[in-house]
This record gives C-alpha cells, sequence and structure tokens, in this order.
C-alpha cells in the first residue's frame, strides 16, 4: 500500500510520501512516490503516486517524454494547474487501459500540486478515472492510498492559515500513525515544503528507515498522546453519569 | 457500516457498540447491535453484530429460539466459550447463505465473549466464515466493522492488566474518533462493562444521540489532543535537522 498527503495552505503547500511497495507479503520493495517537475521562476510540480507501480512509472515516464520531445501538451506550457491536472489524468487512463487483461485495469491516483508564475498554489487529487478534486478552506488536504490510521489529526489541527512548520509536524504525525497501524506504509519518508511564490523546490527532505528524527518523533508522540488519554476526567461510576451523562439500561 | 468493541482484561471484559444502520445514505436508521444472553450466576454471553442486518437478525432470532426449545446445542447448555463461539459461528453461516442471491451471501460477523461459571471470561471474533479468534496480552481487544480510525488508541493505551474504567474510556475515545470521522458510526452509544465473576450483567449503559457525557468526551479528547500536538517540539528547520535527523536531498 502507500501513504501520500498534499496540504494546502496559505503560505505555500506541504507534501509527503512514504516509499514502500508490495505485491504480496513477501515482494517489498523501496520506490520513491515523490516526482518533481519545473523551471525554477516559472513553474514547479510535484506529483505524488499510488496504486499499481507499472501504470504510475508509465505515467512519471511519459510526463518526462512529453516534457522533453515538446508534446503539444505537457507539464512545461500548462496553461494553469488544472490542465495540468487535467492532462496527468488523461495520461494515468491511457496508461491503465494499455495492459487490460480480464477486464480488470491497473489502477492509478496521484496528489498532483504546484504553482505557476502567476497563479496561486494548488493541489489537486486525481483519481483513476482522471478527474480530480482539490482542497478547500474546510478541508485543506488531500490523500491518497492507506488514509484513514492518518485522517484524525489532520482534521483536528489543519486550517487554511496553519504556517509551514504546523503543516509539516502534523503531516509527519499522520505518517508515524499510519506507519504503527499499517506494515505496507513504511520509510524512507519523503517531504517538501513548498514557499508560497518562491517558484522553486528547494526544501525536499528525506528521512532513511533508521532516521533519529522519525524514531523521536514517533517516542514523543506516542508519549503525549498516552498524557493526554491520561489527563482525560475518569468516568464517574455514581448516580450522576447514569442520568446526566448516559441513561442506564 | 458499523463499530462494535470488545476489551479482554485481568479484571472482566468491556463490549461497545454502536447504532446506525444505513442501506445508502438515505436509508439511516438505528438498531441496537448488541445483545446478551445468560442466567445469572451460571453464564452470561454478549454478542455484537456487524453486517446485513436481516442476516444478524435471524442469527440473534435463531439463538434465542434454540435456548427456548432446549436445542440439544444451544447457548445455555454450551460447555465452553469456545464450543458456543463454534455454534454462533454455524448458525451464522447457516443465515447467510439461506437467501444466496447471485452467488452472493449476506455476510455477517459478530463478536460474542462473556463467561462460564468455573471457567475464565473470553471474547471472540467470528468471522462470516464461522470461524473465530480471541485476544492476547498483546492485543486485548477485537474489533468489527469501521476499525481503522479508532485503533491507534487501543493499541497505545490497552494492556490486560488495564482496569475497566480506564478500558472503558479507551472504547469510548476510540469509538468517538470512529464517529468523528465515519458518518456512518452513531449513537445511541451502548457500553457493557463485565467484573469477572461476577456472573451478571448489571453494568449497562446507552448514550443516547444528545448526550452530554458524549459531547463532553468529544470536547475534552479534542482539546487533549490538540494541547498533545502542540506540546510536540517544533521541527528545526537548520542544518541539524537535516543532517542528523533526515538527510536533505
Amino acid at each position: 500500500m502507500t501513504y501520500c498527503l498534499a496540504i494546502s495552505l496559505n503560505s505555500g503547500l506541504v507534501f509527503c510520501s512514504d516509499s514502500r511497495t508490495n505485491a504480496g507479503v513477501d515482494n517489498v520493495s523501496t520506490y520513491s512516490k515523490m516526482h518533481t517537475f519545473g523551471t525554477d521562476g516559472d513553474r514547479q510540480f510535484v506529483l505524488l503516486s499510488a496504486g499499481n507501480l507499472a501504470t504510475t512509472q508509465g505515467v512519471v515516464a511519459q510526463l518526462q517524454k512529453d516534457i522533453r520531445v515538446g508534446a503539444p501538451m505537457n507539464l512545461f506550457n500548462a496553461q494553469t494547474i488544472t490542465d495540468a491536472a487535467d492532462y496527468v489524468g488523461a495520461v494515468n487512463q491511457q496508461k491503465e487501459r494499455q495492459h487490460v487483461s480480464d477486464g480488470g485495469i491497473f489502477e492509478a491516483s496521484f496528489i498532483f500540486g504546484g504553482q505557476i508564475a502567476g497563479q496561486p498554489p494548488e493541489a489537486h487529487l486525481i483519481y483513476p478515472q482522471g478527474n480530480h478534486i482539490t482542497t478547500s478552506d474546510d478541508t485543506p488536504y488531500l490523500q491518497i492510498g492507506e488514509s484513514k490510521y492518518g485522517k484524525p489529526i489532520l482534521d483536528r489541527i489543519l486550517h487554511p492559515d496553519s504556517n509551514l512548520e504546523t503543516a509539516t509536524l502534523c503531516a509527519l504525525v499522520s505518517m508515524d500513525s499510519t506507519m504503527r497501524s499499517n506494515l505496507t506504509v513504511g520509510p524512507p519518508i519523503e517531504l517538501i515544503i513548498y514557499d508560497r511564490d518562491s517558484l522553486q523546490l528547494n526544501r525536499r527532505y528525506r528521512f532513511e528507515p533508521g532516521s533519529n528524527y522519525l524514531r523521536e518523533l514517533s517516542v514523543r508522540w506516542d508519549d503525549a498522546l498516552k498524557n493526554a488519554f491520561h489527563s482525560m476526567p475518569p468516568i464517574s461510576w455514581g448516580q450522576n453519569w447514569d442520568t446526566a451523562a448516559g441513561r442506564k439500561s
């Protein structure tokens, strides 16, 4: 499986992805799921991928080739991020259908975000069907892959006016919760922090499996959660609880 | 959907279930998923159900009928909890297959637990296929239905020597996290706390949709989690973080 997320804030974008792929529990490998495209000062894009690895590699190769040969539509000449997301969705559909077998298709989904000079930053979730959704003020993040374990903390913490540091920490905590509960999500963890209007991707980090930072984050969050739980008022078992709080049946 | 869980401790058992059923988003109803069987001083069982409502109601009706008519195998004459779980699994399979259509079967799963006099308390998760698993010291809980959102807190807090109060609070926090993230899980929330060797079910609670206790629990846990997050050390963006913690790429 996979866990990737993007957070869209007034001050920029945060992208985070794991690197574990598996085709059965004894066929586990490490592949980066974070791909970047751009020219400094003009446009920067980040693509996070989930799903069939042959399809996602095929899509990335096609995007790169279209840039290289100067195809009529490519990431370097797309006029808007929405146009670019449409194009990525179309390439995805083409790659998914190329090796159809027995009526099944090899699905992939993506998070695609970044900024084109003169336009605001955006992030989109591109479905296997090629259509896509973006973030909103109420839901300033997007997830693909194993999204449930790490969703509650995003819902509680993130707002469009959160700063990039808070959002990055929140992304890493969300990733930690997911890794803890699901073996098919694992390091290296890759991270890009994009400052709005910078039009360059110079804050890219990679945490290896033995990363001291990841280990410390995990221990501290575990402690903080346990302390939070133990700070909860105990249930009072008396008459008050039965009548005012619940109904005893 | 559904969320039910049971926790097995040295000091007893905790059972918790939601009551929302749905067949599509505009066909939402409330049904208790918590059923009890027993005779004080001899044996007590709690059954939590998930899956096709016609199947789960059919199973419960059959269990009750078998007790009433004194069937050769019923919950009141089963020699062990494992035997009883086998029997519930067999009844489930029978009901699932009774209305098979188009090759599909109407699956249900259960958590079944309790105590028979002279034997230790136990809880089992009964699969649609009729087989079942019990808890262990490492995993002292069982879940059915929408289990992912509420799993992390169970993993972090529960041990076999946790007391019943802590485990109950943990079950309710787990239920709260699930309700917050999934609309198909909802109140009334039902709760049974079973004291080991009591052989009676006299601690049963039900929290209605407007419950002050549930609302307060939700607000306090939200505050506690946010405080926990904001107590985390900020990421240091300098050279130390890049080199010692992650690898800048």
